[in-house]
């Protein structure tokens, strides 16, 4: 059993204390052990501790105070830049300017983040994934200097924490496991699934302060909206065409 | 440090034992642990025994031995329809029929997958990951009942192994790895990079196997072909589609 899985919370506050050097090169080395597809490793890891881009990254992600406090912020990226050019240095033509390849390259870089994610936890350092980096890749391309065949997939911040928080709720297993083939849920199933989310305490607040009568309005209305989703979902397909992912055909 | 993260070996024969129940339902709620977006769990996982429905997911993934030997199969999917189901029955209107969403939910069922190989080999189970997932989504689907907003996003077997391989190479550290921001490699640095994988026994052996000059040209002319990434780029975005994930308009 793997103690740090069980042990996981999000850490949104950290200490002013830098990460050690050698902590941080066994904490990247623990990414590289990920499966990778047919080995190629094609991911790349952004490791940012200078204030000033960190600054910059701090408004791509939507000024979350954390992104400005945590002393490490890392980038976790889909890269076939760098295979790419191995490639043309060995007289062979690379084939990986489409979707499938871009998609391919995200699973290299998310097995790889939560390796990290779960190595840095495991030396006593909190980390928070950052959603905004789908959001906002074209800022954080820049502010990083992404070049043609990267994209931004997901980012980790990363540092001692002030305090632990109590562990956050889960549903219950049978949500989420389904036993040979997908059964789809019923009303009743839904009814159930949730229920203990819903009674939370948390989840009244929650109401209360977003002037909502159900949790999943929560969500719909104000978290997660739609229109917030299809602006987001345009400007990410047209940062993956832009890096060079969507010419897919011969 | 999570000793299991830098034991890692990609196993690929697996002995005909079953997995204990209580063994399994800790690994599963290892992948439960899992940062996920938002708290929304917005994933699922199909754990797959049944003899003859592991035979249809064995067609599906090129027939590959291990499929079959391998007491049991985890799709790992993104899933909406879960989250969806819950909106409306709670007078929420969900918009998360987008690609965002899409990527959002694979971003949540790679993070528990990789969470549940971890969990997984630290009782002594062998896994492997299964490449072959999104190319065969249609099939996938079909062979398990998976409904519209759940895409199938990657699988991976798992079960006591045969024998243990070896540690797998990989690049430097340096190779994946960038300081600040992204630094683009220049040919000395391609050459640096991957001159001990060019050295390996292993590449030499390949080369003479595959008939070619260079490591490139295995991977660019047989084992991932411009050819299949195209094919299996349309199929997949099709997939995408079919399963209600690319309304990108308001």
């Amino acid at each position: 059993m793997i103690d740090t899985i069980f042990k996981h919370r999000t850490i949104r506050s950290y200490k002013s204390l830098a990460i050690e050097d050698e902590v941080l090169e066994k904490i990247l080395k623990a990414g590289t052990r990920a499966s990778t597809t047919g080995n190629m490793q094609v991911y790349s890891v952004i490791v940012t501790k200078d204030k000033e881009i960190k600054e910059k990254l701090w408004q791509a992600h939507f000024k979350q105070n954390m992104v400005k406090q945590a002393p490490v912020i890392l980038t976790f990226c889909a890269d076939f830049n760098r295979f790419n050019k191995w490639c043309e240095q060995r007289k062979a033509k690379p084939g990986y300017d489409n979707f499938l390849s871009f998609y391919t390259a995200s699973i290299d870089a998310l097995l790889a983040a939560q390796n990290v994610a779960l190595e840095a936890e495991s030396h006593g350092l909190g980390i928070c994934y950052l959603g905004t980096t789908t959001y906002m890749a074209a800022d954080i391309i820049k502010a990083l200097n992404i070049p043609k065949s990267v994209v931004p997939v997901t980012s980790i911040v990363i540092g001692y924490p002030q305090d632990i928080p109590p562990l956050t709720d889960r549903l219950p297993l049978e949500a989420v496991v389904h036993a040979d083939v997908y059964t789809d849920y019923s009303e009743e199933d839904i009814d159930r699934i949730y229920k203990d989310k819903e009674a939370l305490q948390q989840t009244k607040d929650l109401l209360i302060e977003n002037e909502k009568e159900t949790l999943s309005q929560v969500f719909t209305d104000n978290r997660y909206t739609k229109k917030d989703n299809v602006f987001f979902s345009k400007e990410y397909l047209k940062i993956i065409e832009r890096q060079g992912f969507m010419n897919n055909e011969l």
